[in-house]
């Protein structure tokens, strides 16, 4: 089955905005073993929307458009799709009396225009809409000798998943070919990418029938895998087989196989293991800490730190001699193991984290530049420093420097 | 001019990857004039990349298409362009022999497939390619007695940077209508939704030559202007007249007119005044100091602070009297305040902000509810407190809380 995406709207043709309801879309469909062929973004032109019907319905089995159901002038889907399809709109007076009662019990009178998201193509039936007033559409034909399913969906992200959860996923799950897509998320932390691709694509070459995506950010490299198999049970195992196969490859640089963020597992290893952590951050400048809360319930494993930008922070909040600050420089070994150390100690925690660094682009030297960053943990019995050149921008150092922070919280709980 | 955007990858046909180039060759193509009408993305399936190429080469003058210009089997845009336009592909032997070369002075034998990245559409000019080794290719012909241009350019971010800047760019200006767009950004803070858009309606209304595209985001509000003229100043100066009519009715609401971002504006006030800032966080855990310091240079004006997540630490790094905590709440007017006031102090700052609140989506009660925040900020000479009630999510309530923090310390200063 070919499916086909359209996302209506001329604000997502400017540099500002882009279509994400797709994605939405995108995993919905491939749940039920449908694959999306085309994307494509037009904005409230009619001749443009009708070009791009047209051309969609030469191609395509199944096409979801989405927004411009609207009760504007600038709202075209309806129009446009009934002039590439050769069918009749209908008002259809029952959602306008409907419309009307709503309008009434909330005592506004409701604007002439609104009734025109009651215009129905002839032939499709109509979709409820639970979270607004434009309703979806679902037009089914044989066209060309095949079936065809023509979709018109509202643009609002909360409207669309409610209807697509509701109404849409049922009728389209009986429609669809028994076939079903497992899919698989293996993170990885501080693994290099060039590294992390030529160990594991000798192992997901051997399956040819699981389409591999690897993507890299700072410190983390995923592999998302994607099978399609005959029926859930069929690709699940599939999948599970790569799985496996590069989670043996990895090692311990794989933290999580079902989704959660670094900050998710150091959050559960904490908690596991009933331990508090506190962090002194320099040139993170409160990062690590923004990670770690970002996650419900962290108040239970995270007690908080210091932000200890400026040489007098770091004495005050973190007891780091200015002495030493003096001899071995605001970045260094030293200093990053007496934040750790120091803030463990002061905040009563059990492990501590102390971050320094340059992440530029001002600040650097030729004998340290932008990117050095020293990264220390300590829980009392024993410590790590680390000393890494990360590479990037300032934004990119930041990432690097955090992720290498939590991998290091990781690391001490295994 | 009708100018198509088509990227070419059956990554971005998965939820996981966005086509983010188009972004940037819309903001490129503006400058110069150029509005984008459509933007397709399509899979490395060589049927459905010509279905595409046809489409786009019916309805648009200017065709871009981005990726698929690689050596191996998967790269297909070359032969399918080719098809759709009904010309063939012929090798150039020059860039044959000059990928040789390369390859011979790395001391690498050069893989067969390479040399597939030198077959041109006939007719077509070569664009080099300065970072990467598939090049670029700019066919122009007359089409239904119209111009046409169709563009191959690479898919990677910076080697289509490159191109356009130094190949593509210069061409394309010389043959673009003499006209031009002139564009303007208008960025509120905590300006409600609904209000920003009642005020500001009937200004924008009276200019309808000036498309404007408003974006609401988590306590800001962002005008964005596009005017379209036949030159440069024309525009620039359409632009500008409606950018002052709303500058005046948002009044002290706009932070920033030529692209900054709040925290951007709040470190060019403290430095001009030569003010250091202090914060004590409590439910932003972190978030508010992390923004301040994602700005290049923030070591002049921030001193740095507390994440103070547990009551231990309120009184430990910000001397929060444990009986306040316990009287009036972790989450009240008073701790607030003492946060401000004492971390100011404390760091031997000008300004200190004091943030406590309940982000959810646990921890609210009837009383105090999930989305509450206090947030206060002091001086030494005059002090206030605000208390929010912010929707949304965790993550929603928290980007609020840093907004109103960040927006206090603007409004301190003004």
């Amino acid at each position: 089955m070919i499916a086909e995406i359209v996302a209506v709207g001329s604000e997502m043709l400017t540099p500002f905005r882009q279509d994400t309801n797709s994605l939405y879309l995108t995993e919905k469909l491939n749940e039920i073993g449908i694959n999306v062929a085309f994307k494509t973004v037009v904005g409230d032109t009619r001749q443009h929307l009708i070009s791009v019907a047209r051309a969609a319905l030469e191609r395509s089995d199944l096409i979801l458009f989405m927004g411009g159901l609207g009760p504007t002038e600038d709202d075209l889907t309806r129009e446009s799709v009934a002039e590439a399809l050769g069918v009749e709109l209908r008002r259809n007076h029952d959602l306008v009396a409907a419309m009307y009662k709503r309008f009434a019990e909330r005592r506004i009178s409701m604007p002439q225009n609104n009734a025109r998201q009651a215009d129905i193509l002839s032939g499709a039936e109509v979709i409820p809409n639970r979270r607004g007033t434009a309703p979806g559409q679902w037009l089914q034909r044989v066209h060309d000798g095949r079936e065809q399913i023509v979709l018109l969906l509202p643009g609002p992200p909360h409207e669309l998943q409610a209807m697509w959860e509701r109404e849409v996923f049922p009728r389209l799950q009986q429609l669809a070919p028994p076939s079903a897509i497992a899919t698989r998320v293996i993170k990885t932390a501080m693994l290099p990418e060039s590294a992390a691709d030529a160990r594991t694509a000798p192992i997901y070459k051997k399956y040819p029938n699981i389409e591999t995506t690897v993507l890299a950010g700072q410190g983390q490299v995923e592999f998302h895998l994607r099978a399609t198999a005959a029926d859930r049970m069929e690709a699940e195992e599939l999948v599970q087989r790569l799985s496996d196969d590069l989670e043996d490859e990895l090692g311990d640089a794989v933290f999580s196989t079902s989704g959660e963020s670094l900050e998710e597992i150091v959050g559960l290893y904490l908690q596991m293991r009933g331990l508090k952590l506190a962090v002194a951050e320099s040139c993170t400048g409160g990062l690590v800490a923004e990670r770690i809360t970002s996650v419900a319930g962290s108040s239970r494993y995270f007690l908080g730190g210091a932000v200890v930008y400026s040489n007098d922070l770091k004495t005050l909040f973190a007891d780091v001699p200015p002495l030493m600050i003096e001899a071995q420089g605001a970045v260094s070994k030293e200093v990053a193991l007496a934040l750790a150390e120091n803030i463990r100690d002061i905040c009563n925690a059990d492990i501590g984290l102390g971050i320094t660094g340059i992440a530029g682009p001002g600040g650097g030297t030729e004998e340290k530049p932008v990117g050095l960053v020293y990264i220390a943990i300590s829980n009392g019995q024993k410590h790590e420093v680390v000393e890494r050149r990360f590479p990037g921008d300032r934004e990119r150092v930041r990432r690097w420097a955090s992720q290498q922070a939590l991998d290091l919280v990781r690391r001490m709980m295994m």
